[in-house]
């Protein structure tokens, strides 16, 4: 079975080293992150990952969840009780207010923790993952009332939260959603209709669900600026705060899935349900964005920690199993065979998932650190820029790092031969698991839609100048730097692929609007890679500095950098030359073949 | 659920019009082969597929084998029936000699019958699909008393046959296995070992099961010069050719895997098991070879079987799910929203997997043509050099099209979007059946290995010279061809990536042995892009040749095939670039991390 090791040294690296979080004593919750805070926070956070949520994650693929004849649904066997200790821990509180519950921590160290509890059980933390989202929903948009009644439970993990918008017909287009809204003289709504492919819609982990639920007030107008957003809780809270009588939503079957099987993933039936409007009338999808963008970053999250547990488990293996020689002389020859982390296409495989995991991991915690200065900054200028990145990074890291998710899982299977084939070995999980990742929250397509249609040219382009201003000029000083060059001079190379790719768009979106979709995805693999060169180079200068200090000892946690950032830019980067002959080859011949050709 | 319909038309455009099989009268069996056999050849098929097998494709995935406490297994339900119907067609011995009751035609041919085989039910075709190979292994290394006793019945498909290998500590690294051959006065061998991932290794569809087993003799040299092939039937025939005693070879459990669940992957346990030898003692992996090579090619078809099959129900749902609006404006302004297949995203993808599989299935079906010249051809330089074609394409076809296999099931999944995920649409079991052509018969990155340390170099290069003038000089004339220039001339660039990628190999093996093997896995996929960029030309010449003919009616098949090659060559070949940058990038990146630093 495999076992999951939280990537601790790794994740105190970044924030410490390379982004120096410690400095920014500007924002509330950073005053306290020092270094000790950091490693006691990921200490505890790691014990439970790998000693209570790792050993689960096969019980809850192979049990799944069950739904009773009387709607009600069973988690896999060991859930409610890690549920409890996940709540008894206060990790589902970290970075929201104290005013609520929250212990008021900075996202970017949020962040480190839901790539441990993705990587140990992507199924388990959905649980208390959607229930984050629907917490910032809440803080932006919900009445006081509103706040009062629910944030104290959900932040406490009491009572947890959905996401309910897709309905049968719609998914990416919520434009067409049917489920309606009547409003009340109570000033309540009554909510009725479907929505499929709810992540823990049901389950007996909490005591209350609390579902977000995207419905149509009766006369709204037609399309997407006819939404609104409500609050449609299980058990209706009554006003001393216990619950009351059981709301008319409920279960009507569990889907069958290709992985993530421990999560209950429901068909909720609204049938004249009682729910309160979060927001303004027909503004429930920008409300809802609210929490989709938080979350957009958290399944990028959860891509990279799939990542990270299919790279450790097949390290293991190519350390053990023993097979055929080294091309270059035995290297054991007291054994019947070398293992296999002699052969240099099981090390390409290695570092491919090395290189993208760990500069992914860099992104989201930089990205991570812009969160909470969009929020929390004092400097509106400051907040300002750090939300352009927000906004233009969030759909590269969820496209990305989910795709990235299944790569590994899938080279980690394939490092296994035969044996990562058989269900018991666990490494197929990976695969069926991380696959939703890529799907989820916005199909990747979309993601890279968000990026070209509307992140790019946001604000006139500030976003993305900004992110070539501070990219090109750290370059530009790093190829000067002893030791730098071979790393910032290829990352240099592809920035400028990304700015001619970036031209190009911009040119020929106004002849034929079909250019822009026709190199969305490219344009997004393609600022990805720049993203993570750019990071790269960063954990290159802070492993230098570390290593080159007076008195430093060997590290060989900071000395595999250098290897890995190498294999990145001479192995990896090379492909954004190919992403940008793709893009500047427009939309023509995606466009021409009649769809009954097809 | 997904259906299923035989590429029927691609393949008579392949077979008359690509390749013009009917012109190769020099060969036994293709002397017959007018389009009127073709076609109806093909129609039949089509009908087993479409009909038969394709609905029970999940049927298979969802019941899975069971096996029963007196070591029986039982197949899902209808297969067996189904099996009756593949055997009375007489579908299991269409390559196969007359004098054992084959229908003699060519290997060409049974090839596509593969790929529609594979298309509509991987799990059921692989139990007669190994037959095949046990075949082929007998028909060039059995005595002909093994070849009158065993090769009518598995050619009638009245037995099936297996191919077993793999032992738990060995699969790659056949040198270390442990089964044992002990001679008897009678001529037989008594083997005893346990052997692992055995397909179709005990079923209830055939009288008998023909086992074909390495094994090591008593006192034989250690590593591969010590095994010898052996076969091994499930109930021991007697010399009238009616069966007698059961055999002491059993089925000891089924592996749990993440596909292909119709069919049953045994551990099989030898207890003193009677055998006979097949072909000299401790040659046994050449012998073994013949069967692996005649499987890789098979196992290459599996993956565009799959990719085709993926791609079909892909663009059913793309024309017909409804969602969002086309960039240039609605283009079914009646109805809510626009079919996907109007975003260029989703073309992107479905144009990828129609272009890798129709120039995939092409290289197929010339390489079989090259394997029936090599096996029936009086010519002995034209044996030559079509074993030489075939040696040098087998592992590419293996890799890459399995490769292909994943992605187009990946990606049929993806446009599916959250549907995709769950079970009952059937686009999750492609993604989890394709996987395994990647890993059995040899992971792809040992075919990688295969083609850059064996393949490439054998006779002095032979083999890959006389590709690189083929294709050279084809290119060469077809750039001076009226409405050619635009794809061979992007073909001819690949070429010399490639060209150069091989003498860098070339030169750079001897200073460093890892280059090899750290070039190979890009190398292998460089090949089969200016492989399938051969192919597209090859198509595109054909298509305007048809079209432009006088008084030729519009055929929307052949007017698809230039769109899609210039789709190749514009959006995939551009990857040439970078495969070359990688391969010529050298070991030193891959190899440089301590083992204990991974």
């Amino acid at each position: 079975m495999p076992t999951y090791k939280a990537p601790v040294e790794d994740f105190r690296f970044l924030l410490n080293d390379v982004f120096h979080v410690d400095s920014h004593t500007e924002l509330p919750g950073y005053s306290d992150l020092t270094p000790e805070l950091i490693d006691a926070t990921l200490a505890e956070a790691a014990k439970l990952c790998e000693h209570v949520l790792a050993p689960l994650n096969r019980v809850g693929d192979t049990e799944g969840c069950t739904r009773h004849d009387d709607a009600s649904v069973t988690t896999p066997k060991g859930f409610k009780e890690a549920f409890k200790q996940f709540s008894d821990g206060g990790w589902g509180s970290i970075c929201f207010p104290a005013e609520f519950g929250g212990q008021g921590l900075p996202v970017a160290l949020a962040g480190v923790i839901t790539e441990f509890l993705a990587g140990s059980n992507l199924a388990f933390w959905m649980y208390p993952g959607l229930t984050q989202g629907a917490v910032a929903a809440l803080l932006s948009h919900g009445t006081p009332q509103l706040k009062a009644t629910y944030l104290p439970n959900l932040i406490a993990c009491k009572w947890t939260g959905t996401m309910n918008l897709t309905e049968s017909h719609c998914g990416t287009d919520l434009g067409m959603l049917r489920t309606k809204a009547k409003p009340q003289a109570d000033g309540t709504y009554r909510i009725t209709g479907t929505k499929i492919f709810i992540s823990a819609g049901e389950h007996d982990m909490a005591e209350n669900i609390v579902h977000l639920v995207l419905a149509r007030l009766e006369g709204a107008p037609a399309g997407v600026k006819g939404i609104s957003l409500f609050v449609v809780p299980k058990f209706l809270p009554k006003a001393d705060g216990t619950l009351g009588a059981r709301n008319t939503v409920s279960c009507g079957s569990i889907e069958h899935k290709m992985g993530i099987h421990g999560n209950s993933t429901c068909v909720m039936n609204f049938d004249n349900a009682t729910g309160w409007l979060v927001g303004a009338p027909n503004r429930g999808l920008n409300a809802m964005f609210t929490m989709m963008n938080h979350e957009r970053l958290g399944v990028g999250t959860h891509g990279i920690g799939m990542s990270e547990v299919a790279y450790q488990n097949a390290v293991a293996y190519a350390k053990d199993r023993i097979q055929g020689r080294s091309l270059s002389g035995k290297k054991f020859p007291d054994k019947p065979a070398d293992p296999i982390i002699v052969h240099p296409d099981v090390r390409r495989m290695l570092l491919t998932m090395r290189a993208n995991t760990e500069a992914s991991r860099a992104l989201i915690v930089w990205t991570g650190l812009r969160y909470d200065i969009a929020t929390r900054s004092p400097d509106e200028k400051a907040r300002e820029q750090a939300e352009d990145h927000m906004g233009l990074m969030t759909p590269i890291i969820k496209g990305c790092c989910t795709d990235i998710g299944l790569s590994s899982a899938v080279m980690g299977q394939q490092i296994w031969g035969g044996h990562g084939y058989v269900a018991e070995n666990g490494m197929e999980q990976f695969v069926r698991d991380a696959r939703i990742n890529q799907i989820y929250e916005g199909a990747n397509g979309i993601q890279a839609l968000d990026l070209v249609g509307r992140k790019l040219g946001m604000n006139g382009g500030r976003a993305v100048q900004s992110f070539f201003s501070e990219v090109g000029a750290y370059l530009k000083a790093q190829s000067k730097v002893q030791g730098m060059a071979e790393y910032a001079n290829p990352v240099a190379l592809s920035l400028g692929h990304l700015q001619q790719a970036t031209q190009w768009l911009a040119k020929n979106a106004a002849t034929n609007p079909e250019n822009v979709g026709a190199g969305s995805y490219d344009y997004m693999n393609l600022f990805g890679l720049v993203g993570q060169g750019y990071m790269w180079c960063r954990m290159v200068e802070a492993a230098n500095g570390k290593l080159s200090a007076p008195g430093a000892a060997p590290n060989p946690h900071l000395s595999a950098k250098l290897v890995t950032a190498r294999f990145f830019v001479q192995r990896m980067l090379p492909e954004t030359s190919t992403q940008l002959a793709r893009i500047s080859s427009g939309a023509e011949t995606m466009m021409s073949l009649p769809a009954e050709a097809f």
